[in-house]
């Protein structure tokens, strides 16, 4: 493995908070067009009331885990309602996602550490 | 993308149960010694009473998320307490993590899509 860049982590608010685990298998179809939503969506996302942050990857196999961290259940309602994630929803079962599936759950607690 | 073989997802259990959400950033050394105790701790994890499942996935950059679930706080607590465990993770801290967060938190609600 070369010397990464550090990616950023997620923060670490204090609980309780809420947790989306979003774990997805891709199918083999339109990286471009999965890229530019993927990246539409952390930064729309990013935009929405409650949004605590996010952590996310994917392995060359096209398993891939993101968890988003939010306020509350009525923030993570509020994004899953929203129009252009609906839309990048329901393209992503017609295209990009062979399998996924989702879990919310309520951080009870949560620590770092960094070398 | 080539077409992978789908990996296996974490069975979904009817909630409540818990989650431990670790988000980790390897450091660039000894890639073969870390793959050995990944490989025995997912082995060894899943013969813990309480253990549910595991979804894991790191990408080339060295950041992974990896969300193992367990039917109880205890059930957690007894596998953290596990003395291998408790070697690897210590190994972790010293040789193969530069970076990582630890969630516990409570699946409330899951569900999954198939194509």
């Amino acid at each position: 493995m070369s010397d990464p860049v550090a990616p950023a982590f997620a923060p670490l608010p204090e609980p309780p908070y809420y947790a989306v685990i979003f774990a997805s298998l891709r199918t083999p179809s339109d990286d471009t067009g999965y890229a530019a939503m993927a990246e539409r969506m952390v930064l729309l996302g990013a935009q929405q009331p409650g949004f605590l942050g996010i952590d996310s990857a994917r392995g060359a196999d096209g398993f891939g885990i993101t968890v988003s961290y939010w306020a509350s259940l009525d923030a993570i309602s509020a994004w899953r309602a929203h129009a252009e994630h609906t839309v990048a929803r329901e393209t992503g079962r017609d295209q990009w996602y062979r399998q996924y599936t989702l879990r919310i759950a309520k951080v009870e607690r949560a620590y770092g550490f960094e070398a």
